[in-house]
């Protein structure tokens, strides 16, 4: 095998893939004379070897270790497994993408009993001796012995307890004795073996570990919710350690080189005095602000801003470092990239193409498109929320709002979720065991942990409202409830509100307010806009609707659904009329009274996208859809339209579908009934031609019809369609241009696509369906299995969120491609869901579609992932 | 415009396209030296002409046809529109596929009231001359005036009531000359004009009528009921008339070369004395067999009998011919390739082979598949027959067997066939208007008209049973009863049994018996197997119906449904224990009770379909399908568990869904409960591994997964089939080869067929499904649009009959030739209810499968389908 083993300096950042990030960063770090420990790192071709070769390790990879491990002893001047000047160090694991919380830490590597006693002598600290050893036993049990780390707690508790301790450094000499003691014991107990005293033995456990952990249930849960994938596997990084909990002088923290909140230049992090960087992360100690260390240390504070700034100018983003300070010397132990809010992530893009550190599309590049749904999403109400009492106040962990019912356990989240309640997730603190319950969350609230707590940082990568160390709460998981000190109790099921944004909770729900773009979201959504080749529209069916969507830039409406029309007020009383008809007359009568209102429907539309293309959709649903169910309504109805009751339950029977979504709706209720398609088109036109006149603006309505298989159907209905026309547009002494297209969502229009371009002037793929038909899968049943399919890996993911490009998207391109050969200016163009799907617009960018239409809060969003199709695609 | 009009000897046979069946047969009869009245043709591009140009004629045309009159006027010596020696000639439509009883004939045209008055003491024949307008002015009023029949027929009725005749030819010259004033005055009445009196402009709106009845509706519902597409249109046929009404040594036939019933090599036909052609065809006088012609007129029959065999030899096929005898003389007014019915045309075929005038080849493609049919259908169980009492005798018109409800009109007919009430439509004589209501009915019966009337042609046509001529029955159309002369009334509704071989009417229900193939069918299907490429294998879900496919030579099962097997005996409360369990040990238990009872199933099917291969595919349906519905049913089954009624009923909720089709079925349910696919494997895998060492057989099963959409789903499946067969193998000591494939079925499988293929040793196209999701039509709801758009051309036909090629057959290509891109050995057939559809199957063989699949009882059609494939598309 090539080699395995590269020493700090060896590497550059480039070198992700084998070196994994945190062996990258350090590398590039020891290349940029930026002081680290020295240390080494092992490839992830080591990792991927081994599950390669039936969990065996290379031959040579223990030798060539050794004598990299040699060369720290030369660069530190320690010995490992020397008890005069031992080497200690830490093993860390390094993916190629970072992966917070999943993988596993062990430091002060290298200590024995033996070793301990000697080293005493050498340092005269003995607090920090024996508190380097206690956590050695703890880090090391847990992570190789697997013994459960609440095990250990137990044992430092009860000595704390004893001594009417708090806090961990309140631990003295014999007290510590008597935890190694008691964590040795644990040894026994659980394992039914001993500490292993020899510092290679450790080494060697320690390191195959780490590349166990790669394949823990966290880590691949992790990995799939995160779309990880074609990663070799994790490296291994051994570095010499130096100690933040040898005095008073020393200390350690995290923290990133502007705020990972709100993108704001400014170093934002926090530190602990006397402590280990697990202190920091695992948030059981709160820590302090990092603007304190300037007080505390100012000569490692100006050390720690002139190199913070010289990373960001090195790596040309924003930082997320850890540190430690061993008397009075600051070392870097880590640098990557910080994870960020879509504020921040947006913020900080803007400002770095300011400060001419990167080019536009790099800063468009930055940006995740779905970190924009945050800057979209509702906030509290400004005027409700003053109204109501703060319950409790934590950490801003991560910013928006969140309103649901209070669970306990991330499994009682997943079983809500399920049943589309909105919950709460609330915890002592969160752990990667909560990932998926935290994943279907509407927010998170931890009694525990920082800004950096596993809680918070996952939080933000997901978007997602969280609150952290409410320390004002006590969580009482058993009893299924938390109490605030002032006595409240919340117990399960009851409602609550988190504003992210301010760390305040709330004990009732309080509503929400749309939010609006701010300027630095708008700077960057234009310069998407002159990147994308994609046009922008949106699925809107109300003028309202339609406003909202022109506010985040929509380019005209791509879907208009003209059912939902058909329910509101008195309208649902005609169309009930209709069904009921038994006769053309009858059904034209009901129609009639219909009409006047559908037109105003479309005036209001047409006015609020003036200029704009609007295309409607001719009637979709079965008409059982809007039939009553309840024996009280079908009652009322008859009564109503003076018919027997008999009769409106056998329309309801006769109307009854086995398999409604393939049944009688679309165009085939439009070819059966052209009386319906005649009395939308007629509306169509008409309210054209009056905005047209009143407005004096140029309107070209497209009307769509829905569900073709055939090019029989689609120009049965356009004969109706341009019939109408011709006759309203007489009527109305005006002629207006207009479209007819068709929906591609049946997968029989997608294969004879070049025959229904003769009758189409545009091709809308309505996705949902399509996919529904592709695979034989009815959304509303699937919950069944295709949960049980995307966390087997049966299908990559769930392809009603992002288009399935072998099946659907070859429909796609198939129809995309044949339909421009028979009629080369046909416009084409999405309206599924997946219109706002990053994946799937890129996919359509790909396959040259003209536009894609998603709801209104989707168009920012679907505004950026144009803009970086087009710059990834060119 | 190039030649519009041809003289009957300018043409030939092969003139078809544009002379129609009649006309090429009268020119090619000319050319052959056999008598005809001389004539011409007016080709049928002027027919397309005239639908082309707005219903215009062709500017010369009328010159044209006039130069042609005169020829004839030539050829016999008479004078169109002259009193002295007047030329009458017959008007007869005519295209190129011939439709019974569709378009309209007029016959004696160029007769008025002066030229009658002076003709009358040219011929000396005064009864001959009135009834010879009598007719015409019937014929013309009612074919160009569109004058009801009935109207003509109840001024004929009035004047033979009260002189008290029965038949015509009692009429007397006053009383013909009375029905003639009457029929004038029906023109005045009716229509407000007279007859036209000027014969060339009786000619032209003859012509007219005749090419404007292409377009009736009755001419359009034909040729799609028959699938008669792309033809030019028809053909207009002058002819100088001849008279088979001229005295009584003169009348008129119709007669076949063989029986068109059996196939039996003798003339097979009725003739009418002293009539004219129309009587014997439209039914209106009950025929005398043309054996009696023989001693009525012996030099005529001999001169018939060898015109016959001339015509026999020529046309190298069984003929239909018309004939009139005037005066002593033999004319041929028609000849065309008989109808007949199944039996007939197996026997023609075959007898036709083996006189040496066809090839092997001609033999099997001048059986159409679906003939076949009447063979195979079921006739009466002569045991169970000879208890019941006859209670009426007719014609044997069409054979086969029916038992149904009796209907007197075609709609009540189509509404009862709606609901799948099997009905016998009962008419005094049917008409062309009774076309579809005869389509959906089991059977007919008429109390009017002989074996060449219109029922019975069309009966025959249809391969469906008929029984004509019954003139012992009264038909009270408006009491909705018939009645027979002793008096038995049977009403609407009431259940009848049709012998059709034997004319037989019985007043009850007679148990119907499963056919065996005849002699000539085996000879003909034995030719067949030598020419054919695809294999034929059944759909077969018990040895029984193996047995039964095997007898009609299946080469093996191409689709064995396990779930039928599920609901029989007490297995269905195992399924239903199993689907009420919450855990794997429960429902394991439960499946332990099915395996030794769906081992034997197999077992039975391995034994039946021995050294053939036979294919089983794993449960497809949903499992709601399995539970009761009913409240006594769910009670019962409640006690039986011993579980609460509630438990039953939530778990029936629970498993609801919108659209069962597209719901969690196929191999969802294996894959989501891969222990029942473990107990299915393991029954099929028990019970080859016995049956092979029983019977010391070859036995290779071929498992079959449903509703893959995706190479992992099969590769889940898989993995699970391979592991149990491995178990099994060892416990039996045994180890059998087995094939691993899949239905293809769902859209997706068939666009990703080339990753499937990778996991798949066979692929079987399970067409219903497929069709049904790529049309985005559910079967079961498709009876609200469907017939419409067929009704309506919107689809071409019924995608669930013949397979549809642009669509589901342009994936079934894609699959085909993808799947064997990636695996050259893959074995591809057919499951669907298509395999049995002749067009499906000439489809499957251009596309290169290797196997249809079908039910029993069309194994025999795909045998022959199979073959005129390979000929047809070597």
């Amino acid at each position: 095998m090539k080699k395995m083993v590269y020493q700090f300096h060896e590497g550059t950042k480039e070198m992700k893939a084998i070196l994994g990030g945190k062996g990258a960063g350090l590398s590039e770090m020891a290349r940029m004379g930026i002081p680290v420990p020295p240390g080494f790192t092992i490839s992830a071709e080591v990792c991927e070897y081994y599950y390669q070769h039936e969990q065996q390790y290379p031959e040579e990879l223990w030798d060539e270790i050794k004598s990299h491990l040699t060369q720290i002893e030369k660069d530190t001047g320690k010995a490992f497994g020397n008890p005069q000047n031992p080497l200690l160090v830490s093993v860390r694991s390094g993916a190629a993408i970072s992966m917070p919380g999943m993988m596993d830490t062990i430091l002060n590597l290298g200590l024995n009993d033996d070793i301990v006693l000697k080293w005493l002598s050498g340092t005269g600290n003995t607090r920090f001796v024996y508190d380097s050893y206690r956590r050695l036993l703890q880090m090391f049990g847990n992570v190789v012995y697997e013994i459960e780390h609440a095990q250990f707690e137990k044992v430092l508790h009860q000595v704390k307890a004893a001594k009417g301790y708090t806090l961990d450094n309140e631990l003295q000499i014999e007290d510590l004795k008597q935890v190694i003691a008691g964590y040795e014991q644990l040894y026994i107990t659980i394992k039914g073996k001993p500490f292993p005293q020899d510092p290679w033995e450790q080494l060697t456990d320690a390191i195959g570990a780490v590349i166990k952990s790669w394949n823990n249930n966290r880590a691949i849960v992790y990995r799939r919710l995160n779309k990880i994938d074609g990663l070799l596997g994790t490296a291994v990084n051994i570095q010499s350690m130096v100690f933040g909990n040898r005095n008073n002088q020393s200390g350690t923290g995290v923290c990133f080189t502007r705020n990972p909140s709100t993108g704001e230049k400014l170093l934002y992090g926090e530190f602990l005095i006397n402590a280990q960087g697990e202190d920091v992360v695992a948030g059981i100690r709160t820590p302090q602000k990092i603007s304190e260390l300037k007080s505390v240390m100012p000569a490692c504070y100006d050390q720690l801003l002139a190199t913070c700034e010289k990373l960001e100018n090195h790596y040309r983003d924003m930082q997320d470092i850890e540190f430690t300070i061993e008397d009075n010397r600051l070392f870097l132990l880590q640098t990557r990239s910080g994870k960020r809010t879509g504020a921040a992530a947006v913020k900080v893009a803007v400002d770095l193409f300011e400060e001419d550190r990167i080019s536009k599309e790099e800063a468009l590049i930055r940006v995740q498109p779905d970190q924009l749904n945050q800057l979209l999403h509702p906030r509290f109400d400004p005027v409700e929320k003053e109204k109501v009492v703060v319950l409790a106040k934590g950490l801003p962990a991560s910013p928006g709002a969140a309103v649901g019912k209070v669970v306990f356990t991330a499994q009682r989240a997943e079983e809500e979720a399920a049943n589309n309640v909105p919950v709460i997730l609330v915890r002592e603190e969160t752990s990667p065991e909560d990932i998926r319950g935290m994943n279907v969350a509407k927010g998170i609230l931890t009694a525990r942990g920082g800004m950096t707590s596993h809680a918070a940082v996952v939080a933000r990568g997901m978007g997602k409202c969280c609150v952290s160390g409410v320390d004002s709460i006590v969580v009482d998981e058993e009893k299924r409830e938390f109490r605030t000190k002032s006595g409240t109790v919340v117990k399960e099921f009851d409602t609550i509100s988190l504003d992210g944004t301010s760390g305040e909770v709330f004990a009732q729900a309080i509503p929400t307010i749309t939010p609006h773009m701010g300027e630095d979201m708008t700077k960057l959504l234009d310069w998407a806009d002159s990147y994308r080749k994609l046009k922008i529209r949106t699925n809107a069916d109300t003028p309202k609707d339609a406003e909202q969507a022109r506010k985040f830039g929509a380019e005209g409406i791509g879907l208009c659904r003209t059912e939902h029309m058909f329910f509101e007020g008195d309208r649902i009383q005609a169309v009930r009329e209709m069904i009921l008809s038994d006769t053309l007359a009858g059904r034209e009568k009901a129609l009639a009274k219909i009409l006047p209102m559908q037109r105003e429907d479309f005036i209001g539309i047409f006015k609020a996208m003036k200029g704009f293309p609007v295309t409607i959709r001719l009637l979709d649903p079965p008409l059982h859809e809007f039939l009553p169910t309840d024996e009280g309504d079908i009652q009322e109805l008859a009564t109503e339209l003076h018919i027997s009751v008999d009769k409106v339950k056998d329309k309801i029977q006769s109307l009854k579908e086995f398999n409604p979504m393939l049944g009688h709706r679309g165009c085939r209720l439009g070819i059966t009934f052209p009386e319906i398609t005649t009395m939308q088109t007629r509306a169509i036109m008409e309210a054209a031609c009056l905005v047209s006149k009143q407005d004096n603006a140029s309107i070209v309505p497209e009307i769509m019809v829905p569900l073709v298989g055939s090019e029989k159907e689609l120009l049965s209905q356009k004969t109706v369609i341009d019939l109408t026309a011709a006759k309203v547009f007489i009527e109305q002494g005006l002629t207006l241009p207009y479209l007819v297209g068709t929906m591609i969502e049946v997968p029989r229009a997608a294969l004879t696509a070049y025959e229904i371009a003769d009758q189409a002037q545009f091709f809308s793929f309505g996705t949902n369906d399509l996919t529904q038909m592709t695979f034989g899968f009815s959304r509303d049943d699937a919950n069944k299995f295709l949960p049980y399919y995307v966390e087997h890996k049966i299908l990559p993911e769930d392809p009603f969120i992002s288009i399935d490009t072998k099946g659907v998207g070859r429909l796609i391109k198939i129809a995309a491609e044949e339909g421009k050969q028979r009629r080369p200016d046909l416009k084409i163009g999405i309206c599924g869901e997946h219109g706002g799907d990053p994946d799937s617009i890129e996919f359509c960018h790909q396959v040259g579609l003209s536009y894609v239409s998603c709801s209104p809060f989707r168009v920012p969003i679907a505004r950026l992932a144009a803009a970086r199709a087009a710059i990834q695609y060119p």
